[in-house]
């Protein structure tokens, strides 16, 4: 079950005026399951994304990639569930487009004007009639207030959907954040995460936004694992639909971009952080805090090494602070000249090792008291600078191997 | 069950003259339990090692470097299970070299004469007092016939011993070699494998040693994965004990030197994949060939991209084949000018992925039969060059959870 994640109530997601959401069940991979999602754009809003680095990203993800270059006002947003259509070759890239084609005719606006996700299983041709065939349902379905269904249109393995509002003041007028995410399996965001919609009701101008979409990703959406596999399919999109009635952002350096970019990235991290609560067969939310690097790439490779061992995350899993797997990652991460003996390890406030071993105020029951937490911090001190990074994870279950052994099933 | 590795017959381990194995229950961990081993090598020996490159390296580790780089010949080696003596500082040297001392005084060399290896817990202090009281009755034990017996008292998590045997002829005379292997988990060697030991009573300089223990390791254990965690304590120590009656070798180039290379080579390949088919919770013996790359690293990296993979490894477990989910490993690998469309999947002799997708001659009923076998190979044609490498692992099931949740239980 997801780790200490409540689900999100209908009436706490607040609608971005200028972001319409349409539903519908295409029957993609099952009957009866709400698997298709349209996002219509106001005429003013601005689009920013970024994408996942797998070379064997997905055609959807190339296409968006083409449609964003393009510089032509994107107008929707189309997203499915049940098929990645990822390793489809040309025939993925012609089955993307003509889904684009048909949004377009519908909204009555380009092919290249549209945006187009996909998320499931990998390697299978997209069952694009479905998707065509489900297309009208959807755009009749569109409405401001429709958040809540949307992150449930977006799930997979998922358990429970994810998705958060926020409302600031810039200038005395209220603007509004609203954003849904999914992903469970397949997580290890590099650059961007497994489908994650941002939208704010602020204009922001275009170059401002793609500089905010990054500064948000790499504070949330990329400082999370579940199993260390980047999927092919990761993106990150945020919309600025612009029709707050407060005048455009443009200034990097002004406090109304200040208030706007730490709204965006701290929902950001409450969305990424509900994958992590929600990563297949978690039991523990763990938060990896590196202090002390001589760089914050090296104290993400930390970070990462920590969060990414089958032997620390099956440690979590049963309770037990078997603490050496955690020194011995950290000096696998890579850092060629670290010296163990600087090193300080904490598991929640509790001081485990220093000066190359177990310290000497380290008692068993004290880490065992930790561990029987549902959350749990552990923090590493290098001792070789001032940068620092964190990393969120969860544990490694026997549901992690159910969830995946029976995937296709 | 471990997959196809049939346990070595005592008979079928040949002695090697010039090296005596002694073996003693010390309680180190648990009572009745041969945990201690002592390995006592002629006038006319040289031995060479590699060790782990993780900076948390255990104090043994540390030590045997030392001891290696005095230059004195090395008489005995010590090997405790049970606790590694890694991330134990100060102290933990201290109890390595109390080991030492001891082993000396019995068998009447200096302490820098004996290299000690210890497995098992990390950052728990080694119980040197246990240790010391079992080395009489180790010493006492003392046989060359024993290397059955040494399997044994090196094993950890391992279910079944490692070990072989092999006999070549070298200018008309026969040569032996004999080696023993243990691990299970925490296995992903960087230079080196968790405790593997090989002896042959072949003459060979020490220079020339030095380079076939390195030749030798990296084809064989330097190309196994169990689960990506590379070891405190990882040791791979090759013995040449001079006692067979040939000429010493020391040309790289002779006849001589290339049949004992390749016979060493063998015989460390079959001990390292050994450690994989009794890799913890392990019901899959995978093959990862790459071939096609620029370089032998970039075939390493997506090799090991793939036997890392918890996606990819489930699958495996479940007999799925989800073969999308290699495809994505393939990708994010980090080859960064990776040109998906040449790249060519095989699953035993079914070709799976081309031109960036699925191939039109794959029937998922191929892919299911080759996944069946306890045995199988994934191929990769990189279409980049000529280079190549192999990587061996195995699969993630419920028992790697359930072994690594109750380790220390």
């Amino acid at each position: 079950m997801p780790v200490n994640l409540n689900p999100p109530l209908a009436e706490q997601l607040l609608p971005v005026k200028g972001v319409a959401l349409g539903i519908a069940e295409a029957g993609i991979k099952k009957a009866e399951r709400k698997d298709l999602m349209v996002m219509r754009l106001g005429d003013r809003a601005r689009v920013a994304g970024v994408f996942t680095l797998n070379r064997f990203c997905a055609a959807p993800v190339t296409l968006c990639r083409q449609h964003l270059q393009s510089g032509k006002p994107i107008r929707a947003l189309v997203v499915n569930t049940g098929n990645a259509n990822a390793g489809t070759g040309e025939e993925g890239m012609s089955r993307a487009r003509q889904t684009c084609v048909e949004v377009a005719r519908l909204l009555a606006c380009d092919a290249d004007q549209v945006l187009p996700f996909s998320t499931g299983v990998i390697l299978e041709p997209l069952p694009v009639d479905k998707i065509i065939a489900g297309l009208p349902a959807a755009v009749a379905n569109l409405k401001e207030s429709n958040w809540f269904d949307a992150a449930h249109a977006i799930m997979t393995t998922d358990i429970l959907p994810k998705a958060a509002s926020r409302q600031i003041s810039l200038g005395g007028k209220t603007v509004t954040i609203t954003g849904i995410a999914k992903g469970s399996g397949m997580i290890h965001p590099n650059m961007a995460t497994m489908l994650g919609y941002v939208a704010t009701d602020a204009a922001v101008s275009q170059a401002l936004l793609e500089t905010l979409v990054k500064h948000a990703a790499d504070r949330s959406f990329n400082c999370i694992t579940v199993d260390g596999d980047t999927s092919t399919n990761d993106s990150f999109m945020l919309i600025a639909s612009g029709e707050a009635d407060v005048a455009e952002i443009s200034n990097e350096a002004s406090a109304e971009y200040l208030v706007l970019r730490d709204a965006v990235t701290e929902l950001s991290q409450v969305l990424a952080q509900a994958i992590v609560r929600d990563g297949e067969g978690a039991t523990k939310f763990m938060t990896i805090a590196v202090e002390g690097g001589a760089s914050e790439a090296e104290c993400r490779l930390v970070g990462y090494a920590i969060a990414h061992s089958p032997l620390v995350k099956t440690a979590f899993f049963a309770s037990d602070p078997n603490l050496g797997r955690i020194l011995a990652a950290i000096g696998y991460a890579g850092i060629a000249d670290l010296d163990v003996d600087k090193i300080k390890l904490y598991l929640g406030d509790v001081l485990v090792a220093e000066n190359g071993g177990r310290a000497a105020s380290y008692q068993e029951q004290d880490g065992q008291r930790v561990m029987q937490a549902p959350e749990i911090t552990v923090r590493v001190l290098l001792g070789r600078g001032a940068a620092a990074a964190t990393v969120w994870t969860c544990d490694f279950s026997y549901d992690y191997v159910k969830i995946n052994a029976e995937y296709r099933s």
